[in-house]
C-alpha cells in the first residue's frame, strides 16, 4: 500500500458538471491518486441550497454553504458555479489564499480574465480553465503548449453546442429556425432561455478567451464583434445547401493587418457564415463543437469533440485538476498567462472577409451594369454572378407569384475579399439603388 | 531590454525537421524568449556531414561531429537523427547529465521508451516527444495531460501519411495500389523504399506508443499486431465504396477483457480496415492525420492535421523546447511518465472486431446453408449477407469470363462482432468446404 501526499480539493457548485466531477473524484479516486503521485481528497462542496436535487447522488456530509471556509482549506479549489459573482470574488480569495483555481466559467474569464490571471501571478498559483472552451476537447492547452514555438495565425471555431445543433438541423431536415430551436430544446440541446446561444454571448465569450490565448494578447470581451443566429433563415440555409456550402454559427479569431496603422492587430468576431461543404467544419454535426487552427508551422489543425454536457466537461476538469496536482507534487510556480504580444484589438470594419449577397433586382436590360459599378466603385471585386436562383426556386417549391407589377429576379453575388467596411459600405449603396427591390441575404463567407 | 536566463539547446540531426527547426530557433527567438522567460540559444548542431547539402541554409559555425560536446554543454537536447543507434546512446547520455530531452524518434521510443523514461526519472530530467506521433497534431499532451483524469478506452488512429495517400488515391480515383503509390513517390509522399511505411511498420511503432501513454502500461512493439497495405486491391476499395465504406490504415489501442483469465488488458494492432463513410475518420484525406479518440467521460475526440513534413513536426518540436524551457525557469521535476497500470497486452486473437468476407461459391442450392452451418459452427453471428456483387461487377465492368464449368456466384458476408481467434478460424473452416470456391477478400470493420 502506497502512502500518498493528500491533496484537499475544494469544490464550488454542484450542477450538472460539478456533480459529474465530484462523482469521477469519488469513483476513481485511487487510479487518480497512482497518476499524480497524491491522493485527492474531495474536502468539500459550496452549494447555496445542500438539500437541492442533484444530478448525481453525493454524500450529504460533503454538502457546505460556508464557501469561504471551504477554500481556505483547499490547496485546489475547483469552481463550477458559473456566473460572475460570487464566482469572482471566491476565485480571487482562493487564488489569493495560493490555492490553484480550476475553472469552467467562461463567462468570468472573458469579462474579468486579467485581474485572475495578475492574481494567480501575484502569489505564484496556477488558473486552469481547459473546460471554458469546447467542453471535453483539449483546445486550451494544445494552444498554450503545443503551439507555443509556433505562430497562430486564425482559428475558426463552432464553439457553441446549441446553435450547431440549429443550424445542422436546418441544413439536414429543412427546418426553420423555430422548429430547429423546438427540437433542440425537447433534445435537451437547449436552455429554457437560449438567448446566451442563439445569440453569440456564448461564442463570443469563447473567441475572447481563444483569441487573447493565442495571440497572447488581451482581447476584451467588449471588442467581440457578435451576430446570432436568429436572423439565419430557411432559404438561406437551402440556398446554401445548394451552392456547395453550409451555414455555421463561427468564433473567428485572427491576426490581421491594421488598414490604417499598418501595423499587426488581431480580430475577434462571432457571426453565421457560409463554409464550403469540403471545408473540415462542415461534417461537424449535431452538438458537437470543433476549433480549426491554422499556424505558420504546423499548418491545418483540428479538434474535434463533444462541446458541452456535464460528463464531457467533467472530463476536462479532472484533466486540469490532475495538472494542477502534479505541479503540487512537483513543487515550483505555474506558467504564467502570457500576454506579452499586446496587440491592439481591431474592429469589426477591418476584418477582411467574403460576402455573398442575394438581391431582389429589377429585371430590365442594364441592371447587371449598373450593379456592377456600385461593386466597382466600393472597391468589392466580384467573383461569380448567380442570376438563375428564381428558376430553381420555383423549380423546388411550386411558382411564385410576384406581387409587385413590375417584374423582378434574384441576383446571387460572390465577392472576392475586402475589408468588411467596404463591404458594408458596397451593401448599403445596392440597397439605396433604384434597381435593387431588396437585398435579400448577406452572408460572409469564410474558410477559404 | 529585458535580460532572460540563457537556455543552451543542442540539437542532434539536420535533416528535414531538424534543420527547420534550427530556422524557426534562430528566426522567431525573440518571440520564443518573451514566451518562455529565458532566451532559447542554439548552442550547436551535431551531424555526421558538416557540408552535406541541407534543406535551409544555416551559419556553418553551428555544425559539429562532436555530439558528446555539445550535449555536455546543453540545457535541453533535441535529438531528430532518427533511427536507434547512435540516437539512443546520445539521448541516455543527455539524460544522464541531467538535460531534458526532446525527441520525434518513433522508433527509438517503440523500441527503448521504457529505458529511455526510467533514465529521465533517474535525474528528474524530462523526456518530450510530441512530434512522434502525428507530426504537428497535438495528440501526446492532450493524451498525458487532458485526458489524464479520464479513462482511455480506445483510440483509432490514421497515423502513417503516406499509407492514408495510397488508400485515398484509390478511393477518389480508383487506381490500383502500385498506381497510388507512384502517385505518392512522384508527388513527394512516399520515400524511396516505401517499407516502413506501406508495410505498417511506422504505424506500429506509433501505436506503442499511444498505447503505452493512454493506458499507463508497457506496450512493446514486438505485441503490436501488424499488417500493412500492400494486399490491398483496387477490387476491395471499390467494393467498400459501393457499400458505404473506405479503407483506411487504422492504428488501433484499445482495452480489452483477457477472455482466459476475465482481467483487463490492452490490445494495440495496426491494420487496413473498412471504416463507414459516416465516421469522421473517413474524411481524413490526402497525407493527413488524424487520431480519434474515446474515453469514459469525454466521449468522442477527434485531432486532425499534416502527420508530418518538416516544419509540420517543427513545430511539435518548438512547443516541447517551450515546455522544457519553462521547466527550467520555474525549476521542479518533470513528470514522470506513468505505467503504473502494467495491464497485459493481449494478442490479436483476442481483439474484438467484425469481419467483411468476400466468397467466390459454387452457385448450386444448399450452398448458404452450409456456409451459414460453417459460421454458427465458428461461433461468428451474420449481420448480412449480400448476394448481388456479381451481377453489379458485370454491369460495372462488362461482362465476366468464368474459366470453369460450374457456375459461381459471389457471396459477402458482414459478420457482427466476435474474436478475432474465432474469426479466422472460421475463415479457414469456410475456405476448406467444398462449397466455397476462393475467400476473395477479408477485410475487418472497425469503428461502429
Amino acid at each position: 500500500m502506497i502512502e500518498y501526499r493528500n491533496l484537499r480539493v475544494g469544490l464550488l457548485g454542484a450542477g450538472s458538471v460539478g456533480s459529474q466531477v465530484a462523482k469521477l473524484l469519488l469513483e476513481h479516486g485511487e487510479e487518480l491518486a497512482a497518476r499524480v503521485g497524491a491522493s485527492l481528497e474531495l474536502a468539500g462542496i459550496a452549494v447555496r441550497d445542500p438539500n437541492a436535487k442533484r444530478d448525481v447522488d453525493l454524500p450529504a456530509h460533503l454538502f457546505t454553504t460556508d464557501a469561504e471556509s471551504l477554500i481556505l482549506g483547499s490547496d485546489i479549489v475547483v469552481e463550477l458555479m458559473g456566473g460572475i459573482e460570487p464566482a469572482r470574488t471566491l476565485v480571487l480569495q482562493a487564488l489569493n489564499s495560493g490555492a490553484d483555481v480550476i475553472t469552467a466559467n467562461k463567462a468570468l474569464l472573458a469579462t474579468h480574465g486579467p485581474e485572475l490571471f495578475d492574481a494567480a501571478e501575484q502569489v505564484g498559483a496556477q488558473l486552469y480553465y481547459e473546460a471554458a472552451v469546447g467542453g471535453a476537447i483539449p483546445i486550451i492547452r494544445p494552444l498554450r503548449d503545443s503551439l507555443a514555438g509556433d505562430r497562430v495565425n486564425r482559428i475558426l471555431g463552432i464553439v457553441n453546442g446549441t446553435t450547431n445543433f440549429i443550424l445542422d438541423r436546418m441544413d439536414t431536415h429543412s427546418d426553420t429556425l423555430e422548429d430547429a430551436l423546438a427540437s433542440a430544446t425537447e433534445l435537451g440541446f437547449a436552455e429554457a432561455d437560449p438567448t446566451a446561444d442563439i445569440g453569440g454571448f456564448d461564442a463570443a465569450q469563447k473567441a475572447a478567451i481563444l483569441a487573447s490565448l493565442a495571440f497572447h494578447t488581451i482581447v476584451p470581451i467588449e471588442s467581440v464583434y457578435r451576430e446570432g443566429i436568429t436572423a439565419v433563415t430557411k432559404e438561406q440555409v437551402d440556398a446554401a445547401r445548394s451552392a456547395g456550402y453550409v451555414i455555421k454559427l463561427l468564433a473567428i479569431c485572427e491576426r490581421l493587418t491594421d488598414q490604417k496603422t499598418g501595423e499587426e492587430g488581431v480580430s475577434a468576431r462571432v457571426y453565421p457564415a457560409l463554409i464550403s461543404r469540403s471545408h473540415p467544419l462542415a461534417a461537424v454535426h449535431g452538438a458537437n463543437n470543433a476549433v480549426f487552427v491554422q499556424a505558420d508551422a504546423a499548418g491545418d489543425l483540428m479538434f474535434y469533440g463533444a462541446g458541452a454536457g456535464g460528463i464531457e466537461t467533467a472530463s476536462a476538469v479532472l484533466g486540469d485538476l490532475v495538472s494542477a496536482a502534479r505541479r503540487h507534487v512537483v513543487g515550483g510556480p505555474g506558467v504564467a498567462e502570457s500576454t506579452h504580444a499586446k496587440l491592439p484589438v481591431l474592429d469589426i470594419g477591418q476584418a477582411i472577409t467574403r460576402y455573398q449577397i442575394t438581391l431582389e433586382v429589377v429585371d430590365q436590360p442594364g441592371v447587371l451594369a449598373t450593379i456592377a459599378r456600385i461593386l466597382s466603385e466600393g472597391g468589392v471585386s466580384v467573383e461569380a454572378v448567380q442570376q438563375s436562383v428564381v428558376s430553381e426556386l420555383i423549380a423546388a417549391s411550386g411558382p411564385v407569384v410576384h406581387s409587385d407589377s413590375a417584374p423582378t429576379a434574384t441576383l446571387v453575388i460572390g465577392t472576392h475579399e475586402a475589408a468588411e467596411a467596404d463591404l458594408a459600405a458596397t451593401v448599403e449603396a445596392l440597397a439605396a439603388s433604384d434597381v435593387v427591390s431588396s437585398v435579400a441575404s448577406v452572408l460572409r463567407v469564410e474558410g477559404s
